[in-house]
């Protein structure tokens, strides 16, 4: 196909995400056998199928009606910019190695951060590239990609460089940078938290300076950075414009939560510990809880408590947190799968999660399919939304457009 | 690249799986930087790439450096032939409804029975190729396929028949047909599950005499089949010189495991529930048990006792379980990557398990890396063994080769 070409896709069924078109009992805004009409990167159209054959007799015909079509996926926390494995590690942690164990191998973090030290800008990229062309083929449209790989100022700024490098490429899904320099402390550091929060607030000028991150994320945690610490830097993110993100509560409530509501953050994500008052302070900030199943799955955590959000009034996301050493995957559809299993997520929760909570986390106007917005969707090989929400393992999507062009998958003749 | 071109693949890593090259510590009989020459459809060196370059000058060289390469992945249990959707009945049973209000909205067995008796050979034949291509990008290079949501005599041969079709697609991978009369009953059956058994008798005989089935399956369960219903068609598929596969213990014990060992079966699948009487019969008589983690996984249910089989010696297989109701999956990656984490399966034995020793109770010479064996083999996108077992949810799989020729994925030119 012509990367401009109009099309009328029939579908099956069509789920919006649209809360313009959601009611109590059709939470997604899906309805059966409708047609839409895709033009220069929009959704032009929504409706029956005749009658949007008159109106775009140009539009070249994708029979899907065996098919649900939904907006393109959209993962809020990944890690992808990194290199090298971490496979020797999870290995000795599915036996029951704790962290000091695995700290021996040399694993953590800082495994990651001296293959990202090591690598060429190109060497980075490839990777990403690679990474975004898998997420692709499930169904992802846009990724937020975290550098904290880095860890010092040269090397996370090649991480958001290769980011950056990808940012113009219309034939992967779209990506948003956040920089999360205040991931874990690097050797050179010696301990001195203090010192690498400071350090990270340098940094900070000239990445914002040379806009090379959207969001700016920290891990506050009993084991990572303490509020104190992470502070000041989200702080001055805000001031630069920038939006904020915080890994809160993997491991234990330190008051995270009420971190990110007094700053107004976009996120928080992680949240397997969290109290009442942090989710009470969260809903009425609007932040909104990034669930990352997989992490947990690997893990072996206890879930997030999330009939204390859901009666709070936190908005969930779910998301895949890709990274090599806690959430091997690349698959946002797993994490769907998961969140369904052991978190017990409902199916319009977890899509909504994956796509119009997800988009509005990161302020983009894609997750939603409605006349004028972005043509990001999935036309799946899966008749319906409920059959999402499974643990396929594999890519599903028959097609994944984003902006109205084809990034994975292959169209196929009308019947 | 030509079918019968001779290619020498240089490896980051071989892992054999091949028991004449395993040590107690080497278990998989692994080795880093060495390379093998696929010649005619099957494996005709390993060793050391100079001397190999010497002795194939004709080879054409596949630069596999940065990876691992395995034996082809072996899925020895799928329900692989279906059609329709249990979209809504598994997302009732996430939400917490039980087998009586899934049978109410005509979820379960049946559900699939119905629409596999409304589909024509043509459709069926098209749906198990469709899965198996998914499977093959996922490295698999050989199949065993269930019959049994046909469920009369008509619909289990249809079944057996879209296997059959398929067994001669050289593009896919192998597939081993398993005639599973006893799965269900139908509702014409009124209860009356001796009856059933005696039809599934009958059925047998045109089966074997037609060369449809290499095994005989039969489900036996505290809600399925009891010990007696399924002894004499067991025995005279043995008579027939079929090999024999049971479904026992994944709700109940109720002396499957006996059974299996008394007729000498190929393997005894789910085992949630066994004794340890049950686990050393087994033992004793050398039966496989074949491990389902995807569907202890949607069923919410406790591991099988591995412990207890392991101490008994019973050698364990991993597989997919992939049918539409209770593991919703194609991938026998992602039930490798839930034995590890559920079920406690070291990355040999969950290896092995889903090569050789799942090849081996299907009667097949691969699932080995060998000179002179079957060039059934996967170039995976990972550097390490230990990184086959993480939960990827994608297709991790850079090259899967059956009997020497390309089922999926792309050659890379040499760097």
């Amino acid at each position: 196909m012509s990367t401009d070409e109009t099309l009328l896709i029939q579908t099956g069924r069509l789920v919006t995400c649209d809360s313009l078109q959601a009611t109590d009992e059709n939470p997604l805004g899906a309805s059966d056998d409708l047609a839409l009409v895709v033009k220069a990167g929009r959704v032009a159209a929504i409706g029956e199928v005749t009658n949007l054959a008159e109106r775009f007799p140009e539009a070249r015909v994708i029979d899907h009606r065996n098919g649900v079509v939904t907006p393109g996926l959209v993962d809020a926390h990944t890690h992808a910019v990194w290199v090298g494995s971490r496979g020797r590690e999870y290995a000795l942690r599915m036996a029951g190695a704790d962290y000091e164990q695995i700290s021996k191998v040399g694993g953590g973090i800082v495994a990651s951060m001296r293959a990202v030290r090591a690598a060429s800008l190109p060497e980075l990229t490839e990777a990403l590239a690679a990474r975004l062309t898998r997420m692709a083929a499930l169904g992802v449209t846009a990724v937020e990609v975290k550098s904290g790989y880095g860890l010092d100022e040269q090397s996370e700024r090649r991480q958001l460089e290769a980011v950056a490098r990808l940012g113009g490429r219309r034939d992967l899904p779209a990506v948003v940078p956040t920089f999360l320099g205040l991931h874990a402390l690097p050797p050179e550091a010696q301990g001195d938290r203090d010192g690498h929060g400071a350090r990270c607030l340098q940094w900070l000028e000239g990445i914002a300076a040379d806009g090379l991150a959207a969001y700016v994320d920290a891990y506050v945690d009993r084991s990572a950075f303490s509020v104190a610490q992470a502070r000041p830097l989200l702080q001055r993110a805000a001031q630069l414009g920038l939006g904020i993100r915080i890994h809160v509560g993997q491991f234990a409530d330190v008051g995270g939560a009420e971190l990110a509501a007094d700053l107004g953050a976009a996120s928080v994500d992680h949240l397997e510990n969290v109290s009442a008052a942090g989710a009470a302070a969260l809903a009425e900030a609007g932040v909104r809880a990034v669930l990352l199943p997989v992490a947990s799955f690997t893990l072996g955590q206890s879930p997030p408590p999330i009939a204390l959000l859901r009666e709070a009034g936190v908005e969930l996301v779910v998301a895949s947190d890709a990274n090599p050493g806690t959430a091997p995957t690349e698959s946002l559809p797993l994490a769907m799968a998961l969140a369904v299993r052991n978190y017990g997520l409902t199916v319009a929760e977890t899509l909504l999660g994956a796509t119009r909570g997800a988009a509005a986390s990161l302020g983009l106007s894609g997750g939603v399919l409605r006349e004028g917005g972005p043509a990001d969707l999935v036309l799946w090989n899966l008749p319906h939304e409920d059959d999402l929400i499974q643990p396929w393992g594999g890519p599903m999507a028959a097609l994944v457009l984003r902006d109205g062009r084809p990034i994975a998958g292959a169209l196929r003749a009308p019947a």
